[in-house]
C-alpha cells in the first residue's frame, strides 16, 4: 500500500518502521524533522509537510493528544484538504470520543474514509509489532486497513462501524489499568503499614489470582516506588481519565471510580508529579496513610 | 498427623476429604451432623462436639465468619480449653485481624500454637486441592503444618510470624478482587451504553491486558448479568470489605476505593441482593446509568 | 445610566425591570421578542438585535450558559463588535472561568471594559432587588457599575480586579449548596430508614445548628420529596458542578466531594430527572438504601 | 429531683453545676476525684463510686465514648446493678446506636427506665445552659426528665419512644457538621489557589447563604488555619463518623459522603493530627492541591 505516516514519537517511529519492513511504500512526516532521518534510511520517503504525506491510499496519524490531531486535521496542516477522495485517514492516537465523531463527520463530507484504531502497548511493543489494535469504522475502509494492522500488531479487535467506539474502548481500557493501579496502591499501603513485605506480597498476588501483565508490571513499580523514568507520564494518564469521564458525561454514566482516579491524578500533579509515571498515583495512598 | 477439622461447609468438606486422602488421621466436626457422614465413609472419624476434635496434633477451623470462630474458640464449644498443650490451632477461615490477634493471645496463654492460614480459591479448588494458602505464625508451629498445606493447596505463601498478617493479606486480596469487579462494572456500563457489545469487549480485554482469572471469570458473569446462583454471596463480600476497612481503620490507612466498595455492597443488599453473587455490585454501575 | 440588557429569562426580566424603576435608561433585547413587551410597558426601549442594546455606557448579559454568552459575544450577535470603546460589558450570567478569561481578553483588545458579576438568588430575589452580587473587574469599570448593583441587589461583594475570580466564587457557592443538599440527602435517608420522622428531624436541625436558608429550603423540599416544579433544574446544577470541576482541574485542585456531586447529577439525569429540581439528587441516597 | 451525675468532663461539669443551680439535689461522681471539688463547693454531694450516685430518681451519664459508658453500666462500676427499680438512667453521652439498644434492653430487664438524650453544643453552651437536647425514650420516663432538660438546655426535641433514635439523630447531626467542614475545605482550597482572599470569601458566604453558626465558626477556623487548641478533637470526630457509618451499615444505608469523611479523618490522624480540631480535615483538601 502507499501510506502516509504522521507522528514519529516514541510509538509512531516503531510503527512506521514496521510498515516499511512489511513492504509498504511509506511517506513519513514529523513536526521536528530530525526524527524522519532514521526512517528514510530504512526506505521511507520524507514529506515536507502533512499534505505531502496525504497522497496515497491511507494516511496514518499517531499523535499525542486531541490538540495535535485537531491541528493536523483541521488546522493549517490541512490533512483533510489534502487527502484524495476515497483515501482513508487511519487515526491511531488516543483521542476523545467527541473529536473522533468530528473527524468522522468531516471525512464523510469530503468523501474520504475514516477509521479509528487506537492501540494498547508501550513503545517496545510498537517496535516489536506486538500491539493490540482496537478498530472501528466503515467495513470497506476497515478491510482496506487490515494489511496495516498485520504489520503493526499481534491481534486486531473490530468494534463495528462507528469509529468513536474504538476510541471509547481504548479510553475505558486505560481507565481499567488506572483502576488496577489504584487498587494496588491502597492494598500495598495497607499491608505495608502492617509490616508485611511489599515484594513478597506482590509476588504472591501475581502468581495466584492476578497473573495479568498489568498487575505484574505495576505491582513491581509500586513496591519499588520506582516512578522514574516515566513509561507513561502522569499528565497522559490524567488526560485519558479526563477523556473517559467526558465521554461518560455525554452518555450520562456516573463513574465513581473514574472520579476517584481523576482526583488522584490532579493531586499527583499538584504535588509535583508531572514527570512521574502514572502509576505514582499509588504513592498517594501511602502518603494519605502517613507513610511517604 | 492426627488432625481435627471443624467446619464442613462448601470449602471445609473438600479440604477435610483431601486430608483423609493424604493419609492423615482426621476427626471431623460440623454443627449440622449430616455433613460428617460422607467424610466418615471416606475414613474420617466423627466427633460429637468440638472438644472431640481437639485431641490430636492440630485442629483446623474452617468456618463462616468471626462469630462462628469466636463461639468455637471462646464459647461453649471450648476449643481452647480442650486443645492439649503444644498442639496447634490452624485457623483457615477468613476472619478479622482483630479476632486473629485475640486468638493468638489466648492460645499463647494456654501454651498452644496458633497459625493463621486463610486460602484463596472457590469450593472446586478446595475439592481439587488447588487452593492458594497464605500462612503466618510462629516458625515451629507453621513448619509443623506444612504437610497439611501440601494436602490442601497448590502453593503456600508464608508471611512471617505474626498470624494476623496472613488474615490481612487475605482480606486485602478480596478487596483487590472486589476492586477489579467494580472497575469492570463501570467500564461495561460505559461501553455498553455507547452500544458496544459487552461480550466482545470482555473477550478483547481478557485476551490482551487483563488475562488474569479474576477478569475472565467476573467479566463473563457481568457481561451475562448472571449473578445466580452465587459462587460467593454478596453478604460475604460485604463482610470481607468491612473487615478490610476495620483493619485499615486500626492502622489509620484511608482506603477510598475500599469505601466505595463498602457503599456498593450496602446498596446491593439494601436493594434485595442478598442471594446474588458479590459480582452483582457491577450491576449498580449500570443501574446508576439508567441501564438496568 | 444608559444601559443595554440582554436576556430576559426568569432572572433577567426582574433585574431589567428594577433597573428601569431605578431611573436608568434601559434598552432590552431577548431572543424571543414577546418577553420584551412587559419591559417596554414599564419604560424600557426594545432593541431589534444585540447590537441595538450596545449603544450605552454598559451592556448587561444575563444568559443561560456558556454557549449563549459565547454566541452573543463572539458569534453573529456581535456584542463585542458593537460596543463602543470604553463602554462596559457587565456579565452577570453563571459562566465558566475559562469563558470569563476569554471575554476579558477580547474586551481588553477592543478597549472595552469587562466586569463579571454573577449573582446568588432565585427569580423572586431578582424581582425584589434582593440579589447578592459577586463582582470582580478593573476598579474603574467596576466602580462605574455600582449604581447598577444598587438597583439589583441587597449587597455587593468585590473580589479584586480579575473578572474570572467572581465566576469562580459563584461556582464554588453553588458547589457548597449542592454539598449541603447531598449531606441532607444522606442524613435523611439514614434517619428515615430508622423510622424517625423526616419533618421533625429537619425542624430540629434548622432551629439549632443549621439555621441557614439553604438548609431550611432544601431540607423541606427533601423531606417532602417535592422536586417539581424545579426552582433550579437538575441540568443547571450539573452544569455548575461541571464548571467548578473544570476550573479546579485547570488549577489542579482535587475536589472529592465535587466528584461525588458530579456522579449524583449524572445518575439523576440518566434516570429521567431532567425536569426535577437539583435537590432531587438527595433522593438518590434514599434510592441506594432501597427506600424509593 | 434527687439526681446522680457521672462524668465531670468539659461538658459534664457545667451541666452538673446547672442542675445544682436549678435546685436539684445532685450527687456527682467522676473517675478522677479532684473534679468533684468545685461541684461540692456549689452544693453537690460527692459519691465515692458510681453506685453511690445511683440512689435517686435518675442518674445521668455524660462520658467520652462507648467504652466509658459500657464499663460504667455493665462493668465493675455496676450502674445497672445499683439503680433502684423505676429509677431512670438518662444517657446524655454521644454513643453508638448499638450500645443504646443494649442499654435499653438491660434497663428494661432490671425494671428501670432508660432515656437517651445526647446534646448539641460545646462546653461554653453546656456551662450557659444553652444546649440543644435530643431526647427519646418511654413517654413516662422522658416526661420525668423534663425538669432536667429545662435546667440544661435552651430547647428540647423529642424523637419518640425508642431511645436509640436520639443517638442516631445526634450522630447524623455530627455527620452534617463534618460534611459542612469538608465542603468548606474544598471550596476554600479551590478559591484560594486561584488567589482569592479566604477571609473575604468566608465573609461573603456567611453573610448571604450560609448564615448558620456552623459555617461561621468553622469557616473562620479554616480560613485562619487555626486548628489548635481543639474545640472538638479529630479522634472524637472520627469516632462519631465511625458510629454513624456503623449505624448506617446495620440499616443498609450507603453514605458516600460519610465514607469520604471517614477517609479524611483517618488521613488526618495518620499524618499526626490527633491533637487538632476536627475541622483540620479541611486542611487536607489544601494539601491535596499542593497548598499546605
Amino acid at each position: 500500500m502507499r501510506l502516509g505516516f504522521v507522528g514519529l514519537g516514541r510509538m509512531g517511529a516503531g510503527m512506521a518502521s514496521n510498515l516499511v519492513k512489511a513492504g509498504h511504500e511509506v511517506t513519513v512526516y514529523n513536526r521536528s524533522p530530525e526524527k524522519t532521518r532514521a526512517l528514510v534510511e530504512r526506505g521511507a520517503h520524507a514529506a515536507r509537510d502533512v499534505a505531502g504525506a496525504c497522497g496515497g491510499d491511507a494516511v496514518i496519524t499517531m499523535l499525542a493528544d486531541d490538540n495535535a490531531v485537531e491541528s493536523v486535521a483541521f488546522g493549517e496542516a490541512r490533512l483533510i484538504a489534502s487527502l484524495r477522495s476515497n483515501a482513508v485517514h487511519l487515526s491511531m492516537s488516543t483521542i476523545s470520543v467527541a473529536l473522533s465523531e468530528c473527524l468522522a463527520a468531516a471525512h464523510a463530507k469530503a468523501s474520504q474514509g475514516y477509521v479509528a484504531a487506537p492501540v494498547f502497548g508501550r513503545p517496545d511493543a510498537a517496535a516489536a509489532a506486538k500491539l493490540f489494535i482496537v478498530v472501528a469504522g466503515a467495513p470497506e475502509a476497515t478491510d482496506a486497513c487490515m494489511p496495516i494492522f498485520q504489520a503493526l500488531g499481534q491481534k486486531t479487535f473490530r468494534f463495528g462501524h462507528r469509529p468513536e467506539a474504538a476510541n471509547l474502548v481504548k479510553l475505558s481500557g486505560n481507565f481499567l489499568i488506572a483502576a488496577a493501579i489504584e487498587s494496588l496502591g491502597e492494598a500495598i499501603a495497607l499491608v505495608s503499614k502492617a509490616g508485611i513485605d511489599k515484594h513478597e506480597y506482590i509476588e504472591m498476588l501475581t502468581s495466584t489470582l492476578f497473573t495479568a501483565p498489568v498487575y505484574k508490571n505495576y505491582g513491581g513499580l509500586i513496591a519499588d516506588r520506582k516512578f522514574e523514568p516515566a513509561g507513561f507520564a502522569a499528565p497522559l494518564g490524567q488526560k485519558d481519565i479526563r477523556l473517559a469521564l467526558a465521554a461518560a458525561e455525554t452518555l450520562r454514566v456516573p463513574l465513581p471510580l473514574g472520579s476517584l482516579l481523576r482526583d488522584r491524578f490532579l493531586a499527583l500533579m499538584a504535588q509535583g508529579g508531572d514527570n512521574l509515571d502514572w502509576s505514582a498515583i499509588a504513592q498517594l495512598a501511602a502518603k494519605d496513610a502517613g507513610q511517604a
